[in-house]
């Protein structure tokens, strides 16, 4: 009996997920390889970061998500290397995975821009960990100022500076704002949270970019009235434990910075030995390939890749797609097919983004959508994108109450 | 104007909150210190240990809890001493809070019989990161099999020991046979968790020694049952990080050990100098004081008290009941009130304990359930007791759904 081929997927997130579904009905072994257990669904982690959702309630376990696909294996364990001449996957603790395919879906963590040192102080958004992590610096700011004597300190220790103006940065600093002026509000006797100042910087001239103008505007001006002083057009030049420093010479006295700025591949060009772009994304062929490797494709924010000239960008339903494409593409060739595959091309479903309760900016082909419309689109779009019943209830019953009582129900310091 | 007294409560469990509650409508200025943010709710900690519940599903934040009570403050802050001469409270950060009435809630840690180095090996189940970091080992526990390549690691690596067989050693060892026979069953390829084994071991003559013997043995029974290989009789001699030695000789080889045997109270005695009992436990005479004190009381877990000629338990119930009469007792001394007080009576409202999925033993005053009606008591009695609509509706839902579908929701590794 001819051995089975087999399938290594690296990576559990958006794109590793749906390239291992892709392959489902496929005569193959897919292992699924991740260093955590679970897929974590990033669009909803700002919501973690502010109290809103518990971590399990925007993370599943990927192997209960694969749970009734019966040719894939999940192995939770930390990928080393690369063993090309093998063709086989290292990982940390000794194990090796021999490989026919092999999809990397390694994702990207949060970049300074050449300035590492700044990570322990201004941390990024990636993980469930950097979410309980946030939440904790967050909640503990205000703790903090309830313990402090003289107003200046307390000032500073209410004041948080988000770095970047795309949608994690504005849906940060929304939600923080709401956090300081609704939820808090009554639960302090010496200080009072709705003093508490939200800065959000980007070096651009706008936020949100990648949106239309008008409603970049509009989400400035909702912010602004939110609480929310929005800094365009200034870089960040220095960030310590509690200052950043601007490019105009500005000073921001705080006590809470957070990185929504610019993301870094992992490293799996590394691995490879492959050529990357500037951000470490491994540059791939129409076919999602690693060339010269027939048998080698990255996808999603690890991966450079281009649809009809234009750059993907790194978002959610980019990395599904190439999920997708290259494990019908495995599939296909698996199946002993021979024509030449059709190259990979990205459909841009729209854009996103909450500014904070009952608010939000929507860019789809034809619609656009702002404030409360906005916001009930968004809400169902992101609850229907969500994994397993349980969650989708959830997480509507604490969106309802938090709609209804001004209270978020996850505040916890640990 | 005079100044108004002030009453310091450290510690936000049972005890201390309750004792804040009771001061509500007083004209004194109630502070509630606490290192953590957040009341947990630790009967169902074990639940959040086992991948049921989230955290903030059993823990709310203490100064939402009081915040319409208009005369509480809460500090979050770590004790580090009391200055008995200028009665203030000092913190680790060097913050001072004068009281002229001290209450001390600060609870009980796990404590090891004179082993603190098996601490390492054999986390016990206090706080919510102690359930965290519990559920975390469980759930790699079967990560780490699926990895292993021999037969006998992959049985260590699945291999589980409970050390006490009070009612969390109980819930722990049965929560731990679900997840392993029902919950992860089908999530793996190359190990089967039905295969787990899980020993519960205590050094008394039977489980739940509190409970009725008929009680007990039902208990031991159903475990049984589960697949719970229980142990009694059997002392514990040595804990390490794979392998735990009983008295009688037997090893087990197990990769995951958890401690549920004793606990020892926190510092208090020490930071008073004053006379404590074997497990660290302040002596407080019959209105809680700690003599000579006439203005410190102990209560909950930290304090060594009797009602009516027998030592209070170390039970949630006990903790609100006498966090209630010290509320009420410095309540009526500052009312002008000088007839002398009542004695603390403890009024024991019953033993419940769940054994597993729709199983578990009540013994109240006139009623003893078992199985599927005690669960249902059980159920009922907790969701009532929670702090919360939302917590009360999201438990409700969560334990419905594993009910329905034997899945758990909180299977995250963190």
């Amino acid at each position: 009996m001819p051995k089975r081929p087999s399938v290594v997927v690296v990576g559990g997130g958006f794109g590793g997920l749906e390239a291992a579904r892709a392959l489902g009905g496929v005569d193959a072994d897919v292992t699924l390889v991740d260093k955590k257990n679970h897929h974590c669904f990033q669009p909803l982690l700002y919501q973690v970061a502010t109290a809103a959702l518990s971590p399990a309630d925007v993370a599943w376990p990927i192997r209960s998500v694969l749970s009734s696909q019966q040719n894939a294996t999940v192995i939770m364990a930390e990928v080393s290397g690369i063993d090309l001449e093998a063709c086989a996957v290292a990982t940390s603790d000794g194990l090796r995975i021999p490989f026919d395919y092999l999809i990397l879906a390694t994702g990207a963590t949060s970049s300074y821009f050449g300035h590492p040192d700044w990570a322990q102080y201004a941390p990024g958004l990636k993980t469930i960990e950097d979410a309980t992590r946030i939440r904790a610096r967050i909640l503990s700011c205000f703790e903090r100022a309830e313990r402090l004597q003289d107003e200046a300190s307390r000032q500073q220790a209410m004041t948080f500076a988000i770095v970047g103006g795309g949608p994690t940065g504005v849906e940060l600093a929304g939600a923080i704002a709401d956090v300081a002026h609704n939820v808090l509000a009554r639960d302090f006797r010496r200080v009072n949270p709705r003093s508490a100042k939200i800065f959000l910087l980007d070096a651009g001239k706008r936020v949100l970019p990648t949106f239309e103008e008008e409603l970049s505007e509009y989400t400035r001006e909702a912010l602004q009235k939110m609480g929310v002083e929005v800094l365009a057009g200034c870089s960040v030049t220095n960030v310590s434990e509690d200052c950043v420093t601007l490019s105009d010479g500005r000073r921001i006295d705080c006590c809470c910075t957070l990185w929504a700025a610019g993301v870094r591949a992992s490293a799996a060009a590394a691995w490879l030995e492959a050529p990357a772009d500037r951000a470490g994304r491994v540059i791939v062929d129409d076919s999602l390939r690693v060339s010269p490797h027939r048998n080698i494709f990255a996808i999603g924010d690890v991966a450079a890749s281009t649809s009809e000239g234009k750059p993907v960008p790194g978002l959610a339903p980019a990395a599904k797609q190439m999920g997708q494409f290259v494990g019908s593409l495995i599939a296909q060739e698996l199946s002993g097919e021979s024509r030449k595959p059709e190259p990979f091309v990205y459909r841009h479903q729209g854009d996103l983004a909450t500014i904070g309760r009952k608010s939000a900016v929507v860019s789809l082909r034809r619609i656009r959508l702002k404030g409360s419309p906005g916001w009930l689109f968004w809400s169902v779009v992101h609850i229907y994108f969500l994994i397993g019943l349980r969650n989708r209830i959830t997480v509507a019953i604490n969106w309802l109450w938090e709609y209804l009582t001004f209270q978020r129900g996850a505040r916890l310091i640990s």
